[in-house]
């Protein structure tokens, strides 16, 4: 037996450890001080009414005979499927069948997962920064990565790639930078592929935060882009479903791999738990959206007190306003890890440094609007009285 | 953009459509015959009450902000791990960390994904015939498989491969054929693992089904199986879980491959859902357990209902007795599919052709235990009036 040494040898996930670590030892040194955590990636509101009573309503059939349900089709239950393209797509100009969407237990499965589908000689980009998923997968699989530079320098919309890119991995509205791309620029990526025959993997999942008329909620808005993309979306941020585990992925029959995906998922994957479904489901009811809409809104909100905040405190900032992400730019040439322990020490913030999510985002911090709100307000009070 | 052809060319999933298109053929013919299904490898009883009270409970926590759980670790709780060890492994004499117990959300995610732990050159060794997920994911990763044959004629105690075989799939108590080792004929295959440093990937989906006392509940009851040895459970057709999606995989520190696990899990898989969690500890409370062992008593009497009526009825039968599923050889050399033919036109009896499960599989039958009583007793009733 032979292990992959492509995953024996990776580094542990380094960023969220040395992260801990500092924070640890630094309220180790100042038990007392009050430290305000504004790098968490994770939703903090609950879930709403409508979700809630649908997943009790759910529950309540699994106990009895008659309404119990056991496995559900791997690529998830119709009338879900259904629902998500008479919402998400057909109001949008976007025609899908249900058997090109596939429900999943979330987005981080499928991101990696959809891998598979493609030879292993396949040479993936990733824009840097980027989540750091798509380049681990991609290295445990044994597949090289070309990284595509985003900053402010090229208002973080990417060059194409010099070099010929088989799967090209896409996160719009973009974690963690928080950026978006209009019509025009998608339609740029869409033609590459179509031109190079790659394929894109789109990572739609933070989709609910886009308030811009201008920019592209779905790729699908884009002419072409059936042949050449696979999208990827998830209700963690939308919804507050991180605990709750479903999402969605759309392989359209252009693409030629609806089948293959199909088949992947039918060996690997024994569906999305029905609660999960259900639960889903009630996101699309009119209660459900304007619940969903609230906490969104609310959301958004965090991020413009954070973004106005920091620009208030002289600093440079990206995204916030279709992101839940904020991206500042550290102060006089400081290193993201520099800035972290500046935050840290004089303001006892916690932040995510950029350098976490690639060599492209030294120079960087990423705040969360996901963050409770009053932390928020005192953290940028104290930046502003220590800068 | 090169596919992965090896999933490309891939067969559908033929077994299971050519069973409904067979049956559906059937029943369009004779609209009133009434069609009794003992194919089903679902379960059909709903969830104990102490599991759905947990399942309400934790969906309440979802609702407020003080008890809202978003992103758990991707390894599982630690709460739900530590009860998985004092109750499945502990009083068997089996220590283990919490470390080394991986919740997933069921067996067949993990039984693919767990592949990936080793270089695509590895060989792989399936007992034929098996569930068929063993071989699609080992095809579709582009490795070559070797089979194992298990059959009357050696016990269902496969011969130890002739080539090297560097990850084996043992499933015990069997799907399909419901056979089991003992612990003398587990320990010959642990050590040819420890001999030729393979690692098996024990399949112990069907454990809660053994009732005989010199049966194996773990792998890890025999000498050195923690060196070559991971073991998958579900709580799908303990708990009756295959809607609610919970498991769990142990990798233990001997084999070397614990932090690599974790570092796949951390990248491609985003955990198990909240309330599956706590579902699944709900069944390890005293209420929990007592309730689950009556789902699995009668689950066991249906088998013993049907392993006694078509022995009555003169075939020849294997399983059953530790397991759901009884293995019942064709009569007269027919083969698998003209059994499944002769059973649907003449008894009006739908069950699950042994070809379906490798060349192995070929003349026998597999009838399930979770088909309802009343149905399996009505289908003895017929096969003896016909046979």
């Amino acid at each position: 037996m032979t292990l992959n040494t492509y995953l024996q040898h990776m580094n542990g996930s380094y960023l969220f450890t040395e992260i801990v670590n500092r924070t640890q030892a630094y309220q180790a040194a100042y038990p007392d001080a009050q430290v305000l955590r504004l790098g968490v990636g994770d939703v903090t509101r609950p879930l709403a009414k409508p979700v809630i009573d649908a997943m009790h309503r759910a529950v309540d059939e699994l106990a009895h005979p008659d309404t119990f349900r056991g496995y559900g089709p791997e690529e998830g239950y119709e009338w879900l499927r259904q629902t998500i393209i008479d919402h998400d797509y057909r109001p949008r100009g976007i025609d899908l069948t249900p058997g090109e969407v596939f429900i999943s237990d979330g987005a981080g499965s499928d991101l990696g997962n959809l891998s598979e589908l493609f030879d292993r000689t396949n040479r993936v980009a990733v824009l840097d920064p980027s989540y750091p998923a798509y380049v681990d997968a991609t290295t445990m699989a044994g597949r090289a990565v070309t990284f595509l530079p985003s900053h402010a320098e090229n208002g973080f919309v990417p060059d194409l790639p010099k070099e010929q890119a088989d799967l090209i991995y896409l996160c719009f509205p973009n974690n963690p930078t928080g950026t978006t791309l209009t019509r025009e620029q998608l339609q740029v990526w869409v033609d590459y592929a179509r031109k190079h025959r790659s394929i894109i993997i789109f990572d739609a999942a933070y989709e609910a935060y886009i308030t811009s008329p201008d920019i592209p909620h779905s790729i699908y808005e884009i002419e072409g882009a059936k042949e050449v993309a696979v999208e990827v979306r998830s209700f963690s941020k939308s919804a507050g479903f991180t605990g709750v585990r479903c999402g969605y992925t759309v392989v359209p029959r252009e693409t030629g791999m609806t089948a293959m995906w199909l088949r992947r998922q039918c060996t690997k994957y024994n569906g999305t738990a029905y609660v999960a479904q259900r639960a889903a489901e009630a996101i699309y009811t009119p209660e459900g959206k304007e619940a969903v809409r609230a906490d969104i809104d609310y959301y958004l909100g965090t991020a413009r007190l954070i973004r106005e905040g920091l620009q208030d405190a002289g600093l440079q900032v990206f995204g916030g306003v279709n992101a839940p992400y904020i991206w500042c730019r550290t102060p006089d040439g400081m290193g993201s890890w520099e800035f972290f322990d500046w935050l840290l020490h004089r303001c006892r913030i916690v932040c995510t440094p950029g350098a976490g999510f690639g060599p492209g985002g030294e120079g960087y911090v990423r705040f969360s609007a996901f963050s409770p709100r009053a932390h928020c307000q005192t953290a940028i009070k104290r930046i502003k009285e220590n800068i």
